[in-house]
């Protein structure tokens, strides 16, 4: 059963088209021409070109915050034309509509999908359907059409399954964690996959020691202005991910770190 | 007679000023205190500065697919404070305001415009009018007036025509068409000037040999999907534009190509 | 007493997240959960990293274009999680809420402000309220229940006063003004810390001479255009400062000058 409550009007999108693609432009033209009382609402369309990975990450992040009844748009779309499906699906309270290539894995990871829909009714859809951009002539003009109370039922077969990511997890000992860098945000803080429940019962004081690369600190703090200026600090950030900085400064260009980089954190008495 | 359905309250943007330019969010601030129900919408900011050809092909592949009504700003006005004129003119079912420099030249090749009116009555405007900056204080007010139903014809006199913009047509041959590249999105995709129109009635199987720069494919394809990672493919894009592309990968870079690049459709038997 | 005109429900977004940052759709998000009716309006995410004068550059040019009551949120705050308070002010009919960190130092220097005070009642936040990012945990969700109406009081106890910022102010002496580049624009354009108020009554014709660097040119012009391609121009421009642009081109990239470069203005006679 669906729950969609399509009372929120927002449609958000989030792409790897760049910011300020004409792409963009024509996907909130088509919206719009289909529900002028739409709300778009930008994710980001700085995901690099069909990272999947990265917008798994972002959508885990971000779109849950949103009003219940939300309709998000993902368009990274590698198999754009070939015979990958195009899903809705609702998790918790929030509705996709995503084509079915492991985009919501981070996601689904956590919440399980209920109304997994495959859009295959094409009356729905914008005409000519191009073979190239499924985000302006099938999902923009779908998304418009639920977010005024078209009944996801009415757009195809209930599907099996979405698919998954099999996301690097770290590895978790009993003096030791090892993830890796998953993000490296615009102020060059790099984000790890070690989230807090990790770090539960174990010390965050001085007792621990972060290794990345050839660097190391002492310590997990609170925030980043607890150490001074130019320190390599380790902080638990807004989204409970463990993540490394250097104060007042931009840690991925300063130590010449990149997303996939290894980082242990290691307890006394090894 | 001037059509203006006045209904949409939509204002989009096209600016040279850069993704996050105060110079954009100074002209929302003017839209908002003149009419504060106006939904604005950024078409792109990230129009070379300058670039009237490039902002010409941006507007000419999405602003149609706008609602009726929907006004469009276009501020590409290398000749900001000089003779030029500012108009107003309707083209299909949309409202454009913008510098008459050329940069609907390629769309109104293809519609015809109507009601073209010269920005000329000050008392629309915002003072005092700083040389500089039109978009703001000529541009911006104006459009959110013209929202909230001002007569266009208020604006000023009709003006006889708006500037073309010459432009590059690809030579059509019977075994041969030679074109350029117009485009590059984000995904490094090479957008030509060829349109499928051009292409009706010939072969597009393996019999059409395609040469851009140094390398050469065969066969005009459905989507990027129809070849194997690392292809050079060529394909009709979601505007009909033919356009070149590497299976998951950024042909821009890795062809070394740019805009203005010649490219060759040759066809068996020349 | 506070005049906070609640009617405008726009909500505007100034920080240092990056154009496209997920930051920032996380502070959407959270706006939109709270008051789906706010009307969201992006000031610029491109701040360089905690460049705090850059902001306040951003916000004295820009946010008093506003309709009355619009609330402007802004996140530059290098000090997240330390001491640092953040503030609600009204500084003449806008509304601002942000860390006391000198950010609003250069309109508080022209206009004083009304109703300073400072976010303390928590049960107007969003919980867990993390230690790094108060702009999703504390400002979005103040912002958006002031603009539903909530009292500015309840927020917390008034405070005396907010952090100026020591602006360079040019030296303007008989015959010689002597200023900086405050800011670069996305044309390249110079944009000084010298006011069209420090001309007045001084002649801007060719008796003046401007040097920046190793260049001069003699003369102020009312708009680029006035000198032909390639011609280095000093304009007052939109913003009531003079600047320096090479007309048809890219100034700070042909000069090779950047931000804190001096420029002197000299009259005849020196």
């Amino acid at each position: 059963m669906c729950n969609k409550n399509f009372t929120s009007r927002i449609i958000t999108l989030t792409t790897d088209f760049g910011e300020g693609s004409s792409y963009v432009a024509a996907m909130k033209g088509v919206l719009l021409s289909t529900f002028p009382e739409a709300k778009i609402i930008d994710i980001t369309h700085s995901i690099f070109p069909q990272n999947i990975e990265q917008a798994a990450s972002v959508l885990h992040d971000v779109s849950q915050l949103f009003p219940p009844g939300t309709i998000h748009v993902v368009v990274i779309d590698p198999g754009v034309g070939t015979e990958r499906d195009i899903l809705y699906a609702e998790l918790g309270e929030q509705c996709y509509i995503f084509p079915n290539n492991g985009v919501l894995g981070s996601l689904s990871h956590e919440i399980a999908p209920k109304c997994v829909i495959k859009l295959e009714n094409s009356q729905f859809w914008r005409h000519p359907v191009s073979h190239t951009f499924h985000g302006r002539d099938i999902m923009a003009p779908v998304a418009a059409q639920l977010a005024q109370g078209l009944d996801p039922h009415l757009l195809g077969k209930e599907a099996s399954e979405i698919m998954k990511l099999s996301l690097d997890q770290p590895e978790i000992l009993e003096n030791r964690i090892t993830g890796k860098i998953r993000l490296v945000d615009s102020f060059g803080n790099l984000i790890t996959n070690i989230r807090h429940e990790h770090l539960s019962g174990r010390t965050t004081d001085s007792s621990v020691c972060i290794i990345i690369d050839i660097y190391e600190t002492y310590g997990i703090y609170r925030t980043y202005g607890d150490l001074p200026e130019g320190a390599l600090i380790a902080v638990v950030g807004s989204n409970g991910y463990l993540e490394m900085a250097v104060v007042g400064s931009n840690a991925a260009e300063q130590l010449g770190v990149e997303v996939g980089q290894k980082i242990s954190l290691i307890w006394d008495g090894e």
